[in-house]
């Protein structure tokens, strides 16, 4: 009986997509553990109880839900006043002011930016720059749309070097036409922070080549120790040139409330409201007060956060290293991005085993481009204790099945 | 500066879409007011103070949040237990059993499922039957996603008789090879609900000729006097034909928390789900334990907000009539259709007098079609004293300039 919808929009990039793996939807696969993380630990996303949203959150929520019809609703593109609160903000954040009216828009999560940003830039046949591994959403939007990906190589196995993207395949992909890159800065996956050369390349070849760019940089709040991060849009790139895509989901714990915003080039923030006024109308009106906390957390709060973080990543890197596992030390984010040793099992099935045995998820490398099987992705924003035993866990499963 | 992304997707739909008077959108034109209604009445959308929301709504939202990482993240389509709860109550009220693991997603508002529920029907090319007038976003959805609407009209005109769909020009619709349907049912922007008869005949064409019905029964609980609503997902309709739009923005004045839900053929909602991932991952965690109010209001809660609206409608029709008017009673919902009388200005000056002078916002009726451009929709969810008087300054204002 359910054929209709199959065959009526036959061939649709729709077709082709598998969401079962992919990060959160994990729990879909085995029908008796709830929503929730289960007993063990899921590294598929951060720990909203570990580390705990921005302490005014709910406060500010509350009194704009008391405000009543005044932040119910709001312009497609978000609260004026809100707006202005973050426009300033990420516009001293990222060493190039934001004006409010015309440079950004509140989104539903970093998500709904990524997909607005992509649709109001990328029609069908366009060829689309991305990297790998990077965010599985980048390809995903890119084929949803019936353009056309070439793949642009992060080089980050090495663990002793600094990651590196390879800038010649960037320009050959502009070369062979690709008019928009996308990509995320820290690395969602490996952690990798792109350096100000880098960067600087990249907005070189963007100008040399017209074309645009697309940077997700939900995490650079959260960079370690002596890492500088460089912001694309103080790099020299054009500001019609260049979207830049934040969000409170992550470093601030702020997921619960579904918030992002874009920031760049005003066509194209004009673009996406429109798109927007189809596919959302807005992020929910109340949750928009809650930005009012980001960039004003109390004195101490995000430094106190990255320092937690960076002990955990410590902690668990040692981990793998005494189990010779390869991994990279992430310079940003709370991604690490670790190769499985060889096994007598399939990675599908190490990763089926350590789930129902332990109750540990893991997000599956192929979730980040092809060649990543062995891979896994942990979110290691989590309860230190929780995150060390169950690392331990997972390494002495791979070393029992190791051959 | 600005014209690299639009010389990018040059012919994309989006350079068409003009969203400046669209229903939220009025205050953007004069930027000296701020986001809020100002100080007269903006019709454009419900007042929340005047109607609050579901009095258990916030304290929900509170105890989600409290619940920490269980309530952040949920699966694409929704916690499980919400969908257990909305999947009970929108079966009951729609005649029809919800199955709640595969008949049911949760979305950003409802706009958030009908955007997803076009997108994962129609594909480009495609010819989809709308109605005119009906809510403004189907055609621009249908005219983004690079389909062909056929459009079928809906005769309100005259007061005295029933609203009613022409069918004859549905079938010819579904015989040129519409395969997709999409109406709101109370309609929006007039008011009418359709009769059992109509309904019936509307799944039996659908049954006919292989097409599947989208139905945006958003207002389908507020319904006046002696009115019967008929529900087309039991009115012998496949379940893999039909998808139901609900949510509770509207009489429930939930629309600060952004949620919406689709019902029907499971290969849709599957569908939907997977888009649901690309373009904002999910409702937000905590505003889905919102849902938990909805059909679950305190007795009488519900009555009496209907019994209200019934005596602002009956109000503001009085004043319409006196001045000479056409306008339809609505049978359900919160919008009337007026048609504004010969005047020695336009209708757009007309509007814009309004706003500038006595600060009332009214939706252009073009947003709802070609040839509504001398209508005017008001959403008359408002204060009732603000309401009437404001409506008396509309109807003065248009006798003083009648010609």
């Amino acid at each position: 009986m359910d054929t209709t919808a199959n065959s009526r929009a036959g061939g649709s990039p729709l077709d082709l997509l598998d969401i079962t793996s992919a990060p959160g939807q994990e729990n879909s696969l085995s029908p008796a553990v709830t929503d929730g993380p289960g007993g063990g630990v899921d590294f598929s996303h951060g720990d909203v109880e570990a580390f705990t949203p921005i302490p005014a959150a709910l406060d500010r929520y509350q009194r704009a839900y008391a405000d009543g019809d005044r932040f119910a609703y709001s312009r497609y593109r978000g609260h004026r006043e809100i707006r202005e609160h973050v426009a300033a903000h990420v516009g001293g954040f990222t060493g190039r002011p934001v004006d409010p009216a015309t440079e950004i828009i509140v989104t539903p999560g970093t998500q709904g930016a990524l997909f607005l940003a992509l649709s109001s830039l990328v029609a069908p046949g366009d060829k689309v720059a991305i990297v790998a591994p990077d965010y599985f959403a980048n390809s995903r939007i890119v084929a949803y749309l019936r353009a056309q990906p070439i793949s642009v190589t992060l080089n980050y196995e090495d663990a002793a070097s600094p990651g590196e993207l390879d800038l010649d395949r960037l320009e050959s992909a502009f070369a062979a036409g690709a008019k928009v890159f996308v990509y995320s800065n820290p690395n969602n996956p490996t952690g990798v922070v792109y350096s100000a050369e880098q960067t600087r390349g990249i907005a070189a070849l963007a100008a040399r080549y017209g074309a645009s760019v697309v940077v997700d940089q939900l995490y650079s709040r959260l960079i370690y120790g002596t890492t500088e991060f460089t912001h694309l849009r103080s790099s020299g790139i054009g500001t019609d040139r260049c979207i830049t895509l934040l969000g409170p989901s992550k470093t601030e714990s702020l997921s619960g409330f579904r918030l992002g915003v874009a920031v760049g080039a005003p066509n194209v923030i004009d673009r996406m409201e429109k798109l927007q006024a189809l596919v959302s109308l807005r992020a929910a009106g109340y949750s928009q007060a809650v930005l009012e906390t980001w960039f004003a957390e109390p004195k101490g709060w995000l430094d106190e956060r990255i320092q937690q973080h960076q002990q955990i990543r410590d902690d668990l890197l040692g981990i793998f290293a005494a189990s010779g596992f390869e991994v990279r030390s992430p310079e940003g984010g709370s991604y690490m991005f670790p190769r499985l040793p060889q096994m007598s099992v399939s990675a599908e099935e190490f990763r089926t085993s350590l789930r129902a045995e332990h109750g540990i998820t893991v997000t599956p490398g192929a979730e980040f481009g092809a060649g990543y099987e062995h891979d896994i992705r942990l979110n290691f924003s989590q309860q230190r204790d929780k995150a060390v035993e169950a690392v331990s866990t997972l390494c002495g499963l791979a070393t029992k099945l190791a051959r």
